[in-house]
């Protein structure tokens, strides 16, 4: 039996660590798979799913990055399916959030503005952390790291999930000043965020760090030529974002390429390796995708 | 006998919470002096020097701002005066510089520049937290509060003040990714970072939120013409900057109107109550500025 390995960056650091960790396997290295019916567990962020069905004794495919929507569960092998619950990755986006809750917390896109044309401006305007709220929309395990790392620098902080909130959705934006999106995609969630909530988040600023077809992206468009400050966002209803596309060059927009949440390999590769050792043992990972746990 | 509050910024609030903190004082309102004899105590950033000397009956001044290189201590009655020593005011410099810092680290000044282009960039560099060196030029109360908060990040971190350091100021530059000048002005420090530190510094970043005389101007430019990646510079040797400053439109320069350390009189006016609460018991603060202690 032999586990494989596709782990396209930091490719050397995950079989390091991943001997290390479990030094009685055989881990192999993507593309060189060697005999299929070997391999047992596939590590793979994206493994082609017709080569997963070649693997006869498949017993479980372990994500190398966070989310699963990118996945067809219906065509893969019936074996659990187990997501990357990485809190290295978790501190990674919520550190990306909270420069930018600062960044406009402290007016630097105003004094930017303002730089431009020579001018200074002083006093600007006195808000503290304990002045602005920020929202979290979706409360998945990387929400609640954002809450807490913006509470514990004083921020006012709510959160809002479909599952659990204590206002309507119009209500949170409204009482929000910045809004981080990180609902997951879904059915339900598509286009959730639409002109009603903008409207309602008036002069607020919007990241999004969740998945680019959340938003409506004509509803964001128009809000951001209306009253909405800014948007901040790393994700896209296509990406790379076309050329073409209006977000680009819009002045109170900043667009990342996909970036605010990373996978350090060095530490998701431990995090992967301890689901592993679980698999081994005969025990289901908490981070195992509901609806794939049954079928071991 | 009175005390004179001569705060500019949110006046009501120093007004209330000092009235709060002491109910059997009698605080009066700059430029309401009444009778000058009555004034003991003046609470202000930068009060008149002809205005102190007609206060007969002076015991002490109290600023109610960060710094004193503004107040030529010679001109001053022979009375303590006592810095302001605001956690709450190192904590706001402080999150000012973290957010610039994993501005750096995450590559926002780059992918700013290919956001112009409507260039998407993917991956971007993995530079963690730990894969980065924040230097703290200037070790006192803000720099020890810069410093833990990068720490607690898990960023590198490294310390350099002229009574305390484990290698040269040179070599000090060269091992640091970003360094925070917080030096104060003195006769010593003036143009203390000048061409050979920021060439140690190469590719790195320099935030200065202390003074704008400790670094040197043209080397500063000659930097940033050259190998420096970036200068976010809140303190000048001319403040306001003057409108033909060649660093208002320098595309590595980021330019903020003394903004980095707001004193919030919310938080601020109890820390200086309880300096006067110390001094009305007959106690010199610990934050009584060194010389003027011996005075009393």
């Amino acid at each position: 039996m032999a586990v494989l390995v596709n782990a396209s960056d930091q490719h050397d650091i995950w079989m390091r660590q991943l001997q290390n960790a479990l030094p009685d396997e055989e881990f192999r290295a993507w593309p060189d798979v060697g005999t299929p019916a070997d391999i047992q567990y596939v590590l793979a962020w994206n493994h082609p799913i017709d080569q997963l069905h070649l693997y006869e004794n498949l017993k479980a495919v372990l994500l190398t990055g966070a989310g699963f929507d990118h996945i067809d569960l219906d065509a893969y092998p019936p074996v659990p399916v187990v997501r990357l619950v990485d809190p290295a990755m978790s501190m990674d986006i919520a550190l990306y959030v909270l420069s930018w809750v600062i960044h406009f917390q402290r007016d630097f896109d105003r004094i930017r503005v303002d730089q431009a044309k020579r001018r200074w401006r002083e006093p600007m305007s006195m808000v503290f952390p304990e002045d602005m709220t920020v929202g979290v929309f979706g409360r998945g395990a990387i929400g609640n790291v954002v809450l807490k790392l913006c509470q514990s620098h004083r921020f006012n902080t709510l959160g809002w999930s479909r599952s659990s909130h204590d206002r309507s959705l119009i209500q949170f934006m409204a009482d929000c000043d910045v809004v981080v999106n990180l609902v997951p995609k879904s059915a339900h969630t598509v286009g959730i965020i639409g002109q009603a909530e903008l409207t309602a988040l008036d002069d607020g600023v919007i990241i999004n760090v969740g998945r680019g077809v959340t938003i409506d992206g004509a509803a964001l468009l128009g809000a951001l030529n209306g009253r909405l400050r800014a948007a901040v966002l790393d994700v896209f209803e296509t990406e790379p974002l076309p050329p073409d596309s209006p977000l680009w060059d819009h002045p109170r927009v900043t667009v990342t390429p996909h970036v605010a949440g990373r996978t350090d390999g060095r530490r998701s590769s431990l995090v992967v390796a301890d689901s592993l050792k679980k698999l081994l043992a005969g025990t289901l990972p908490a981070s195992t995708i509901p609806g794939t746990a049954g079928l071991v």
